[in-house]
């Protein structure tokens, strides 16, 4: 299991697919209407220490496009990084979904923003020849990786109160973000100032589920329509909901989490320390990216490592995640290899 | 285990169950690029002998909505019944995903319609200021309990030809149609003139899964971007694909489905003997409606059976649905308490 | 000027052509920030009793449209006629604007609806199923010219309010109806419950005018920025303005509407006398629908009379439509072209 | 008339104002089944040397948006210029139109995209997660006022040619541009590589008129379906289709540009000559963007001339456009002002 493409290529954590066994038994009414939903919302709302709305739904695209779309207006102007999933990975689900709300896209180190550049971008309000500003999307961790403190989350959501706009989170990521953080949920999210978060759990150990957060519920306004249209109202909720519960409890998202985070590090202080390998961003949660010599990426390729290229083509970057299963002696295994092309590229080179 | 309210209260068949725990080993790159999925396209297209297109995906509701997004362009008129599926019961799911087409609604016995009521309704061809006329939809079995027919089948196909329409067929039951026709997969889809196909997996036993099959593959067109930006498009797609390949294999979706058929036959053998029930429309497959005394329903549901009452309020209707996995001993006590409860209130009203 | 195929035949009349040109003089501020289109809200307010909301568009597909997209979510339905200009004229323009909504069709005798009829139709509200019950549009005039009463609008309106619906009027020819009812405006709109008119200048004598009126302008809500997005907000607005102006200054619009009636009621008085010529709805506003031997309409046709055939082919139907200009010779022309054709029609079926 | 803010608070041309009269006389059938929209067309085929369809609408946005919404996939990607106005002035109408396509925003000196940029963005094709490139999108003249000349739309053109997308020219101010080119219609439009123009008149002398014009034909598609459902299709547009035949008759669009071009130059030559007044873009059609002293803005502003301020707050810089109708005294009178104004300022801050 060298595979280090995407946190997506795992399989499902035993106490997921175990949880999934157990939903198995009996009749349970459709639509969300079960016991395992029901207890879903009050766990979440215990977890985040407040009553909140939860819906569960089985995509980070679904739980994304749908989100926003409760949040914004269709002439709507979402801000979020460059970067964003919503803007470059769900081809164009959230302008679908909205009814054809507009990315405002900003720049900013490891794809993440913040307040400056938000505050500097919103415009027009009012206007009614521009997209209204409605609503700010961050994702924690961001794409690069890189991980949102909660007094950053606060200083987007000051920006967001002061102009009226929701405030969402994409948290694909949720549990890596939350582990380096080492804070209580509750802190990085509606208590740093966030309306909505899409709380992931397929990535980390699920088989297809994430719950989408509203912290006031009665915000939650005409979600539970929008999912139906949407197509994502399960009839068999209780084992998207089941994933969810089994994701949530005894800090199983915490545990899974923590052990991705450290094999990440454990790559990042193993590779960071090899010649001609460049860290492209801190490494605080699963992800790296690296840029280092095109033999090596093609060495590290030809010893069966799997990886993703990154960046535009020919910029010899590369994507490393690490997984709630990733084995500690393939990320060691991973380090060596590139320490011996490294170290024969360096001996080219110099020669 | 006395739920007749719906197959979907039902949970997983253990051979759909085992296969997604099979399934669960080692990495698997996302997004459908797993070998399952390979799997199940060439299955089907053995299955259906012919070579489809197949894309999982895991709800009814975004099967049949996404299949209609591809085949009518938003100013389309889609033809189907009153009762569909994708009239009543997707909260305007086919109008989001199209792009705002009209779903022409046409009545016709036990919620089939035939081709001389389509013929009948089609206008408007060319005439800028009509919606143009684009696709038939049917559902296999029907939403009352009937089955279409292939010569059925055919005759609505050759009204969608002599229009160019295109031609979907909803198959969230369509096991148990083809249970109860007894022909092959391709006599009532392609043969008869279906162009797609949305096969219902998650009614007969898996946890959620339905495939979106297209008989011409060249036509399927942008199918996988509307997928993708609807967030229908699974990361871990293997385990829903691994729901389907069981589902298809060695007959496990024929055999789930006659025993449910047997069931709502049983049912209406016996149930339909008894003073004051009637049934409402032929049982096919594994629904009934039934119109029986109020007293009735009140005394089988303070036995503990549950089901929905029908139609509109105050009519004294109500469907039963058997399932894969519906006891033989659940269907006699239903018949007896049932015959019981007539019998007592035949009594009354004779005395 | 035997033209009887349309209202929007016609040119402009001479009163709101030279208020476009005395509005063409000097700069003005675009987009409606113009001093006409300030006198025009005042205007409309004083006419209506009230203070209103007015939005000028040009089109009534887009007044139309904008409005029920600015009254209805995504996921709402619309009850209204089968015939409703909305349902079958503007190829699906209210479900493009609304993102979705469902237009349920209702029947009724001269293309009106009853309170009964929509009240029967209402269902599925709080289902997350089911599109949710959200505005009423009828036609006033109707589409097959017939006229709504102050009771028969109220009875309507007594149905929203019982289930929270916005009720919208499609006044395409709004000044038809009111010159037939003889009332005041605020009698047949905002008094009797209507939430929002669209009042139609263009088939009575404007170029290309159209008001869409809010009675509680606090209601009017995002109607701006769907109507720029829409593309239907002009930048000359003064123009579009100033024909609305025109048209209700010192009873324009009841003087066009009056003379236009009391040609179709001449038509009908004349045509109805015939043998073999058949009324298909009463005649109260400026529309007829006449049944009649086919003969007689091919030798209309061949004397270079214009009009529409109607309903389903074969149907030997015809609609005319009297217009602001059209000629009492062109009148009694037609009549006596009719008489002498079922007269001559009338002799060779006796022979 | 010192007014200055834009051309569209202009009135009509007296040419296009007695075509809208001499276009008002008998009946005519609607919806461009009249006499003058048919000669409209091969008017213009006969303009650009090429058989065109052409497709009169009232405004701008709608063109652009309707002229988008046939040309690309709701999940496209269309590459445009941050300040194009289908970007920043059209409250998202193309995403509206389009059903939630993508704009790329790029940058570029005088709002002007040139074809490395655009080589440069254009990214995912055929890759499900993301928008898919559809079409390259600029403005003529661009929204700062600079032309782009034929070699340079050929650049864009290979481009677009090279990756499969659509060349779409915004043509508000096309005739300007022209104007300014000095080359025939057809040089810098289809043989440079357009495939669609929005033609306008509206700021150039008309009422409201803008002409979308194919130059294949049979790639209108379903144009005239989307621009009916979109409320855009004019039941008397002879009014609209003369407008345009006015517009393009015996160079009036030409002289009108030529017109106010000149004016455009005059106020460029005589305020760029002034101390601290600074042009922020080559002046090459009608419009000025100039960056000057505060107390000069307010001391213009107090004198009762008219113009936008632009750009950020507090960037003193702005906007000037002049109009078919400019007075040259207007013109000569501002500059006399500024050169009073930047005098008394530049006196004050030597002193």
């Amino acid at each position: 299991m060298s595979n280090f493409a995407s946190d997506n290529v795992t399989g499902i954590s035993p106490a997921i697919m175990a949880a999934l066994e157990q939903a198995n038994s009996g009749s349970e009414m459709p639509y969300g209407e079960d016991t395992v939903t029901r207890r879903l919302t009050a766990q979440v709302s215990e977890l985040f220490e407040r009553d909140c709305a939860v819906f569960p739904v089985a995509t980070g695209s679904a739980a994304n496009s749908l989100a926003l779309a409760s949040l914004v207006p269709r002439y709507g102007a979402v801000y979020c990084h460059r970067e964003a999933h919503i803007n470059v990975d769900e081809c164009g689900g959230p302008e679908f979904f909205t009814g054809g709300a507009k990315l405002v896209v900003l720049d900013g180190p490891a794809a993440k923003i913040d307040a400056a550049a938000v505050e500097a971008a919103i415009d027009g309000a009012g206007d009614v020849h521009r997209v209204q500003p409605a609503a700010i999307s961050i994702t924690q961790a961001s794409e690069l990786g890189a991980v949102y403190r909660p007094d950053e989350v606060a200083a987007l959501a000051a920006v967001a109160q002061r102009h009226g706009l929701a405030f969402h989170m994409d948290g694909a990521r949720f549990a890596n973000a939350l582990a380096s953080l080492g804070c209580r949920p509750a802190e990085i999210t509606w208590r740093a100032g966030i309306d909505v978060l899409t709380l992931g759990a397929t990535k980390n150990g699920a088989m297809a589920a994430e719950a989408v957060i509203f912290f006031s519920p009665d915000k939650a306004g005409d979600f539970e329509y929008l999912r139906k249209r949407g197509g994502h109202l399960f009839s068999k909720m209780r084992f998207v909901s089941a994933q969810l519960e089994a994701y949530l409890t005894e800090d199983h998202w915490l545990d899974n989490a923590r052990h991705a985070n450290a094999q990440a590090a454990r790559l990042a202080e193993g590779l960071g320390a090899l010649p001609g390998i460049r860290l492209q961003a801190p490494v605080q949660a699963n992800e790296l990216f690296l840029a280092l010599p095109d033999p090596v990426i093609k060495g590290l390729e030809a010893r069966g490592f799997e990886f993703y290229s990154w960046g535009a083509s020919g910029a010899q970057q590369i994507r490393l995640v690490a997984a709630f299963n990733t084995r500690p002696e393939d990320v060691e295994a991973f380090i060596a290899a590139a320490a011996e092309l490294t170290g024969a590229t360096a001996a080219r080179e110099s020669a």
